[in-house]
């Protein structure tokens, strides 16, 4: 019995992994077409930024680790161009064919191309290999660029925006649409501008770009446009979901017999909104990698869904969300209210730096809908306990009571997040 | 109508500026036995350590601000010698009277005292008031002490040893009980001694003190055998809890018509257990001095409990722990099952630091009934996630599937606490 897995990178490996610890016996393997494995896609901005020194420190495990740690055959390299589903079988690029009994997509998703901008335009970089990290580290030393274009307010854009702009360079940041991350959220858009602007990096929405040949710039980084990598399941007959992603159940069952999908290639369910929706993160990518290798290997395990949680570090500053936002809550139908605090992120008396909390709940159930946090410590905490809040349905005044820690150098004695459930509490009155 | 609040700390003034909130033509005053009002006695080690350099940091606000902002008459110096129920009326030290309609007692905890060392005995000090801290400093500076003695590892005399060790002194605590913290676990006090050591602090439980004069020390510190300021309160005709503290219901009433007691004075309810519990902590204080406050001024709010949350910075690295330990567990009735994992608290590549996760949870439902968390980042916000997941009786299965934020700068892909619960629920199949 062979487990085939397409896509060796998060949920490609979480899957066969777990898949191993359910069945010892399985013969699994992994197909990747990129150069290494198991290395951490999210770690590249940093490798810009300097942090990270050498790109070797990005990547986990090798394919002999896995080959002799796992008894997980990994090949690189290795590029699917067809599934033949009706005979268990994939063709490789190549030609060569590999047979299996049971399959998981995890092709993972891809920025956005723009269209070439004549031999006058400057060099366009994307940031989602560790080769495509690399040919942009050596253009910033050796071609001593002054001014980059960054298009798409996506995590990575942003990420890569913070970098260059630590590394020197004048940075523009171009998103199409009115916010950032993907979210529907004015009051987020603004405090990122405002923080952005603060650091020297100019942030414009609303401005999609044509062509980079005429932003004046020395280097444009794309970050926009993200897509699932759909058209190896979807050629092969697995149905997508209203999101454009693999549709998947719970389980992450393709619509096709023995054949799961998990990660940025694949929808989830919103637990707020209990709708499908597409969130290619690497937090849910595995989430969802671990319940597919575990089914795929003939366990019975789940993942209802997930709440969107998520956070990205921006020029020293984390912007977290979770859940909806008021103006996404609005438009699911929702009588969203909400409520934004400022205070100090630990005792005031303790190096303190303000944070923001906001909080979004509806106002027929009192039930907690989502919020968001920025701020240079504890954000990540703070997102999370909301998160589960939001998770459980608890209600703001459920929330209000939580029995948080508090000691003066992590928390005020009122943590932040219970003072926005006050000011929550009021307007629900 | 006149609200009278004994206690101008944590809980008295929480319940005086809540009632104010509530009602805007309620007289309220506020008797406070010390020297000021609203300070923060949490931040006292800090300022032994030298982080707060004045004592007046630590001070919120003063009497003239709640006169003239709140409408709240507060006066210090003022040591209530007996409350007479029957008239409404309590006599102060001085014999002056003062009556009320309704009475919130906030009148806090105590440290405990030694017998006295005779004449050849160190200095002995405890750590409760600013002039307490004021003194302690004063001999540091002066007196130019080389060994130090805290007698008890509770959160005070921890913090202290800390600030003690960290301003130079070679320092010993010693503790009665077989743990620290007054929490049942030895893991937590395995770790904590570890952590001690390595700091050049030596640990001792087990070791009752009953003469300082015998440590060879040049001060001691006494933060040890905290009680509940109850006398007043009893006199009165109070009830008091199996605990020894004043016995509330949800709504913060005392078993007196008319009269609320909250903090360190009262009992709490323990929402795993669902017993009573006395848990002195800060936080804890606030939250039952705003609904104390809240009902005494003609609303009807309530505190369900708190599942006793709480952390403690020792040497740098946070202690935290929240619901049950699994001895504490198996006491209470549960088939208590833990796990423990020891992680990275970020991506490997961003300067992770180890953490430390616990989980504890019921064999015979599931359901996560505590965890404890060491670490020098995020343990907070860690710890904080796990009580939300114990207050709302989440089982271990949905608590790994919460979806929690996930950049290289915050935390791994799979986060730590996920990762416990990933091995508790092995060990529940």
């Amino acid at each position: 019995m062979r487990l085939l897995v397409i896509g060796g990178v998060a949920a490609g490996l979480s899957a066969a992994s777990r898949a191993r610890r359910i069945d010892r016996r399985l013969e699994i393997v992994v197909l990747e077409r990129g150069e290494a494995v198991s290395w951490a896609a999210c770690g590249l901005p940093y490798y810009i930024e300097g942090q990270v020194r050498d790109l070797d420190e990005l990547i986990l495990h090798t394919s002999e680790y896995f080959a002799s740690q796992r008894g997980i055959q990994v090949r690189t390299g290795a590029e699917v161009a067809h599934i033949h589903h009706a005979r268990r079988e994939v063709t490789l690029t190549g030609g060569e064919r590999v047979s299996y009994d049971r399959l998981v997509v995890a092709t993972g998703a891809r920025a956005g191309r723009l269209p070439g901008g004549g031999a006058a335009a400057p060099p366009v970089f994307t940031l989602q290999t560790l080769d495509e990290a690399r040919r942009l580290k050596r253009f910033l030393e050796q071609g001593k660029p002054r001014r980059a274009a960054v298009i798409g307010a996506s995590y990575i854009g942003l990420e890569a925006a913070g970098a260059l702009r630590a590394r020197g360079l004048s940075v523009t940041v171009l998103e199409a649409a009115p916010d950032v991350l993907g979210r529907h959220d004015p009051e987020l858009t603004r405090r990122l501008a405002r923080h952005l602007e603060r650091h020297g990096v100019e942030l414009r929405c609303q401005t999609p770009v044509q062509d980079v040949g005429s932003l004046g710039c020395d280097l444009a980084v794309v970050a926009t446009g993200m897509a699932p990598n759909v058209e190896l399941a979807a050629e092969a007959g697995a149905e997508l979901g209203p999101t454009g992603a693999i549709r998947v159940d719970q389980h992450m069952e393709t619509s096709l017999a023995e054949v799961w999908a998990a990660g940025d290639c694949a929808e989830t369910t919103h637990l707020v909104t209990g709708r499908p929706a597409w969130i290619p993160l690497g937090s849910t990518a595995n989430k969802m990698g671990r319940v597919a290798g575990a089914n795929a290997a003939g366990a019975r395990q789940r993942l209802a869904g997930v709440v969107g949680t998520s956070i990205v570090r921006v020029c020293g500053l984390a912007f977290a969300f979770t859940g909806l936002s008021a103006p996404d809550a609005r438009q699911a139908g929702f009588e969203a209210v909400n409520a934004r605090i400022e205070a100090a992120d630990r005792a005031p008396y303790f190096w303190a730096s303000p944070t923001s909390v906001e909080l979004v709940a509806d106002r027929r159930t009192g039930r907690l809908l989502g919020g968001a946090v920025t701020g240079e410590h504890g954000a990540a905490g703070r997102i999370n306990v909301i998160a589960a809040a939001v998770t459980r349905r608890m209600t703001v005044d459920e929330f209000q009571e939580l029995d948080l820690a508090y000691a003066p150098p992590y928390a005020p004695v009122w943590d932040p997040v219970l003072v926005a459930a006050q000011q929550l509490a009021k307007l629900l009155d």
